[in-house]
């Protein structure tokens, strides 16, 4: 893709692949294409990234597809983004032109709220919340700007939400720790996962695949549960201790309270129930794929009997997402990526929706 | 009600009331009514409590109604009891004839496996897990002695299972402390509740007004939610800061993200999502009365957000029963209790499904 910059008065125009609007979008089943994508000059805090690498995450077809009635188009999705510094506002101090930096799901928040001075931006409660990197606003939503993400030659962030890459990762690799790493991290890390916890995983896609990799190395005993025999070897081969088959229900019967924690990643409604048997005694779970509800009702006998408990999570703030990246270093975890050029990313779509990508599509944008 | 006792050869016989059977109570609208109950010979390690004061519970209705599919007739409901001993085993070393004990929702477990180590022995991994007090059985599910509760003029424990009745505790209105209470202290206590923790209260009827009580003496700023403006009143003079009334969408939608705890105690299928937004970020809610699938599928868009958590426990082990009768007397906390005759049970279980009662009634066997 073009990577110029046409510079206009109080914005500038760059290139990108996106959504145009709904009804164009149901009518050609929601196919993106190339687009000017034109952004708010950046302001004294902000900077320029020039995208490198945008990984493809299940939620962009969400969010083009309009399945949490909140989209606003055009939508230019894209939130695990690795890329160079292209230009700095004058007040950003931290970064300079050339930096190599991530740009994670947010690019902005109030930064003065209690949850942002906890370091979780993700809740800011600033009059606005948390500036999305796609599907966002600049500090107003009544403004006609709209954020756009990484499927586009450059994107802008706030100087404070910039992530440094650590030198041992791989570049081409690092984008999915932005979206699918903090994700899945961030409720291994509240649980404080330790040797010897029998932790299970459910859904070993994008984000699934992490999280197998990421409760091992924090010394958990890890089980992968897929409903696929097929991706058996893969989940072994990721590190998972065990594997076991969601549809089999005798082996689902003889793991009922076996797991401590478990980290649920299925991206469509389900029925929970089924995994809550197979939570220990206070055991806990969490659902990070699902923004909607389940399937059928929670049954609290099940629940209460064992003084369960049932979560949920989303992403991560700025601090805890540039530890993910550091953890990921120190402990050579890289996500397993397939890369792809930008023209091809609605044949992307439809192999993600259909399970075929193993794990990650990551987009090369100079291919 | 008699208080004799015909011993026979390897039992022996007291009076209580009691569901035959249950095909005989569906055609009789489930109504009690006196029996002959005959109990195993305690063995070494038990002993006969006569009974004097005994709660009614929301769940005695449940269990004789079968609503939860493992009712064993005859049902001779009630857990929550305060009696004298009147006979001890061979073995009993740390209670004598003529204590005053409490008995509580357990009598019995294997006492070996680990949950029982760790005072929890409401989750007995034991062959046959905890013996309930009633509609259990004595140590083997295929003996045809089914264990009876409180609704009679003597039950039996075993000595590890009686709780001591603090001298500061009005006896009269103690005995709704071993379930009710326990129920709701035992959630309170895994919050860790301190002082300025904002906790809600859902349902104030036997569970619930205990609830209150005992947040409120932790230190939490309190608001008793309720689906009665009957209610209010009494609420506050239980001692909650703040009242809410469900059914007003304006005060639910002001009070939305409010609460860091919220403790439910409705007792019959509902929708739990409406609490959920009421929870603030990292907040946690437990359903304790509920023993049976929510009436709506919970949206995890809600739960994940803010990364909430919805929860379930039930009871609690005997040491902290122990603790919430000391705590109670510690704190001057009685259950509001209406006294009642035992030939008047049926009329009671009326009132109680109608929430006609303020707030738990207790059978006081000599009346």
């Amino acid at each position: 893709m073009k990577t110029d910059i046409k510079f206009k008065e109080n914005t500038f125009v760059v290139k990108g692949y996106g959504a145009k609007d709904n009804l164009l979008n149901k009518l050609t089943d929601h196919r993106l294409s190339e687009m000017d994508v034109e952004r708010p000059m950046i302001n004294d805090n902000q900077v320029i990234v020039e995208v490198l690498y945008s990984g493809v995450c299940h939620s962009d077809i969400h969010q083009v597809n309009d399945d949490w009635k909140n989209t606003r188009y055009p939508c230019v999705p894209g939130h695990e983004i690795i890329g160079k510094i292209a230009k700095v506002g004058n007040k950003v101090t931290k970064f300079s032109e050339g930096d190599l930096v991530g740009v994670g799901c947010m690019i902005d928040s109030c930064q003065t709220c209690k949850p942002c001075q906890d370091n979780e931006e993700q809740f800011c409660a600033g009059p606005h919340g948390p500036t999305m990197t796609y599907n966002g606003y600049f500090n107003d939503p009544a403004s006609d700007f709209n954020t756009f993400g990484g499927y586009s030659s450059h994107v802008v962030s706030s100087e404070e939400f910039l992530l440094r890459i650590p030198e041992k990762l791989d570049i081409k690799k690092a984008a999915p720790i932005l979206c699918a790493g903090i994700t899945t991290y961030l409720p291994l890390k509240q649980w404080n996962i330790k040797q010897g916890d029998k932790v299970a995983i459910v859904g070993i896609g994008g984000l699934g695949h992490m999280a197998v990799q990421l409760a091992k190395a924090m010394g958990a005993e890890v089980t992968a549960i897929t409903t696929q025999e097929a991706k058996r070897k893969e989940a072994l081969e990721l590190g998972a201790d065990h594997v076991l088959i969601s549809e089999n229900d005798e082996e689902m019967k003889k793991n009922a309270m076996n797991f401590n924690y478990i980290l649920i990643t299925i991206p469509y409604a389900f029925d929970v129930n089924p995994y809550v048997k197979l939570l220990a005694i206070r055991g806990s779970l969490v659902t990070v794929g699902l923004l909607g509800e389940y399937k059928e009702p929670l049954n609290n006998m099940e629940v209460a009997k064992l003084a369960r408990q049932v979560g949920g999570s989303v992403i991560g703030g700025v601090k805890d997402t540039q530890e993910v990246l550091d953890f990921c270093a120190e402990h050579n975890i890289h996500p397993e990526v397939q890369m792809m050029k930008i023209e091809d990313i609605n044949d992307a779509f439809e192999k993600i929706k259909k399970e075929k990508v193993r794990f990650r599509y990551v987009i090369d944008m100079k291919a």
